[in-house]
């Protein structure tokens, strides 16, 4: 009930219109996907076809010895397509690492980019690609607002294909960039949709090389995708709404959509997450999820997500201690990963604060809190409609302690001291958590982290 | 179950390949939309951020007179975008009318076009955009085989937006143009990516205007759609499966992304296509009719459709006296339509052999076609796997007889000495014939159109 209203009398809030209808902030800019075992060793051809004579091909240190990157290249080289690898690329990247990143691609005068990776790299890429092709810009133009200048690109980039293989970001679809922009230790991003890839090549074999706490962290970013996106502030709500379709962001508030991608996904989540974690050769569970990790993207990348995000991008710029299971080279059988610094898994750091999130959240859309809570797997008949978060907070305690995360915050090195550099992190991230249905003040923020200190 | 199977294995069954994986057809070339009520105001800044500046509006007579194509003019002068209207289009149009489109538009030399209509005009529209782009093609060369010569397009195309006015053909989301072949009798198409519409503006206001007969009929479009999409062959099992991406066709065969849409807008046919004919002033169902039909359209676009469209087009091309009902000005009260040659609805012609197709495919893939009997409203509990085609045309007979449809194909004016002609009319139609689920001979063609004589 509550969706049709929403849908069907698209008022607009915004101050500056006095219609009672139109409002147009729905713009579905869709992605270009193909999907397949093996379509990566198509790349060869799909640049071919576009024309490309001097390509880059971006991974980092870790996967470049892993059959991904040599598929790829084994493709680039058999269509004699001349490229040049650059594998420099940091997991969890900063700005000193897109930089560098920024540099070899300007001076490599490419025409084309191919990133085989997780977020990091096809991030990474996008940021390469759009400075190299704006080479007069700084970098903070396009960096997103307030730490950024948040220009909009007009500066026409070359073709990009990603090719992911972590089932998480859904980067191969989104027109964001995301890094940590280190003297302020803080996560940030780029968004526009010029930088969206022009084709992601979605190969299903590349997961069976992914260690399990990969697949599970990734796997949480898809969650928190899906359910964050499901109930950001729907379109019409959202507000400013800029007349010029030009100017209005790709992040729109949920919209109808976005929410088919969303549910889907975390259906997909429901059923197959938890099979991928534990079984690396269960192959349809993981293809499952690679797929979901496009559709939530193509989701999230339209709709927006709002706290767990906003909120993460502290916890994990300030982590001191932390050390990724499965994201490091002491397990040198089932982790073939290298992480030049401690970092904190980006998925991990979204998903520690949803129960509390989701709790927060509840009272402004309790009916699609219910229903993810089901979808979940939680038994709603008898559920009230007050208790929506509780239901939902419950439901993903749960399947996290069924796939064995931390016990929140203060068993990832957190503790109630770190609360206001925590909040203070999540002050310039307005760009998502103002699409929070609830508006949070810096003591909600505060509570919010205090409730996430322990899970279970 | 079944879908897992598909989804999982994606074994080429080309001859030329002896992999056992790897295949790669899944390609989702998606649309940009952009949905809400007014969002055609914005049409003119949209042109404006293009830098157009001689702008062709296309549409056709009837709808010259009416909002939609008003409200377009108004923003297009209020942004001072200069243009010139064509609205000679043909409802139902004939390789002379694109003849003729594509004529003004070539002296028009137009930097833009804006569609304004139903299918007939969007379609109309991009064909002219496809042969003034392209001045020295022969007009065969870009229309399917075995009839034209099936030419892949490598022109550059000019920005086209599409403003759909009718809730069914999804045209402004797809890279298909149907004409009807004069002489041969037969609809035939272009099918090519190059001429998607660059945007689709969804304006659910413009479906208030719509007479009863164009919301029914059009809904039936989207009901076939999401249909036959959902019921094609699934791309791994499609052949000949070309290795270089740039050769495979636009229609793939079922795959996991469009199903997603086919399901979606299945639902919502069932949901509200009856109330969006039977009260043209629910907003609410006609407004969810006009997204079904861009997601169809999406879904179908992806994935082809089979045996209702390729048997429509005769069933079209060779009507002698049937006078569609609100297609017509004789009833000036809810009627605004003019038409200056008998023709037949498109979405008629689809809709009346539904019960017999699904009925002849649903061995090959019972599940689905139980699933979507399901949604249509049929109780499917006991329902058992070998009925599951029976169970779906009874589902269908019943819909479309409390829709008001002609009881079948000889209460439109056909007899059993029509159907040789209609069978050899569907056989040129192999670019969707082939991509149902199940081959047919022609004794099978004759039987499916004896079986569509009469349908209560
Ligand atoms: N752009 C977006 O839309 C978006 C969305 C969410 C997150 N992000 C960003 O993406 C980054 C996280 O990306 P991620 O979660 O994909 O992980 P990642 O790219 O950081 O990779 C994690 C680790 O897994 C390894 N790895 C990746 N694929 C592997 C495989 N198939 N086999 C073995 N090892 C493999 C990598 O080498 C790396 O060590 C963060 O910076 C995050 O902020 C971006
Ligand atoms: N390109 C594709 O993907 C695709 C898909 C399916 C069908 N088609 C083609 O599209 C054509 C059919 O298009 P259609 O069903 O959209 O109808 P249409 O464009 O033929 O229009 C039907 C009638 O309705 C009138 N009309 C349209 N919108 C109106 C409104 N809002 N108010 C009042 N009157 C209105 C028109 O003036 C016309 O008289 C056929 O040629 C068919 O083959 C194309
Ligand atoms: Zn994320
Ligand atoms: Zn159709």
């Amino acid at each position: 009930v509550f969706f049709a209203v929403v849908f069907i009398f698209p008022r607009c809030q915004c101050p500056t219109h006095s219609h009672t209808y139109s409002q147009g902030n729905t713009s579905m800019a869709v992605s270009n996907i193909r999907y397949g075992a093996g379509v990566t060793k198509e790349v060869g051809m799909d640049l071919q076809n576009m024309g490309a004579k001097n390509v880059c091909l971006m991974t980092d240190k870790n996967l470049s010895k892993l059959p991904p990157v040599q598929v790829a290249m084994d493709s680039l080289v058999k269509n004699g397509i001349p490229f040049t690898v650059y594998d420099n690329v940091r997991v969890e990247p900063t700005d000193a690492s897109f930089m560098e990143a920024i540099e070899f691609a300007q001076k490599g005068a490419f025409d084309a980019y191919v990133a085989v990776g997780g977020g990091s790299t096809m991030d990474t890429c996008k940021a390469a690609n759009l400075y190299a092709s704006s080479p007069h810009s700084d970098f903070l133009d396009y960096v997103s607002a307030p730490i950024g200048k948040g220009k909009p690109v007009s500066v026409p980039l070359k073709p990009l294909i990603a090719v992911p293989t972590t089932s998480g970001t859904g980067s191969e679809t989104t027109g964001v960039a995301i890094f940590d922009y280190e003297h302020l230790k803080v996560k940030i991003g780029i968004t526009s949709r010029a930088i969206k890839p022009t084709l992601g090549l979605i190969d299903p074999l590349h997961t069976l090389h992914m260690p399990a706490r990969v697949v599970a962290n990734s796997g949480f970013d898809v969650l928190c995708h899906a359910l964050e996106s499901y109930t950001t502030l729907p379109y019409h709500l959202r507000s400013p709404c800029p007349s010029n379709p030009i100017t209005r962001p790709a992040y729109q508030g949920s919209n109808p959509i976005s929410d088919i991608w969303a549910i889907h996904a975390l259906r997909i989540v429901a059923k197959y997450l938890k099979r991928a974690v534990r079984n690396p050769d269960d192959l349809e569970a993981r293809s499952h999820m690679h797929l979901a990790s496009a559709f939530a993207g193509i989701g999230f990348g339209n709709a927006g997500v709002h706290l767990c995000h906003g909120m993460s991008y502290p916890i994990s710029g300030l982590v001191k201690t932390y050390k990724a299971k499965d994201y490091n080279v002491d397990h040198p059988l089932n982790s073939f990963v290298i992480c030049r610094s401690p970092h904190f898994p980006h998925g991990l750091s979204v998903v520690l604060t949803s129960p509390a999130v989701f709790t927060f959240t509840a009272q402004m859309f309790p009916e699609r809190h219910l229903e993810t809570a089901e979808i979940l797997g939680a038994d709603t008949r008898t559920a009230r409609i007050q208790d929506a978060g509780l239901v939902l907070a419950e439901t993903l305690r749960k399947f996290l302690f069924d796939l064995d995360v931390d016990d929140g915050l203060a068993a990832v090195g957190y503790s109630k001291a770190d609360i206001p550099a925590l909040v203070k992190g999540t002050l310039p991230q307005e760009r998502v958590t103002k699409l929070a249905p609830r508006p949070q003040s810096e003591e909600d923020l505060a509570a919010l982290f205090e409730a996430s200190m322990k899970l279970y």
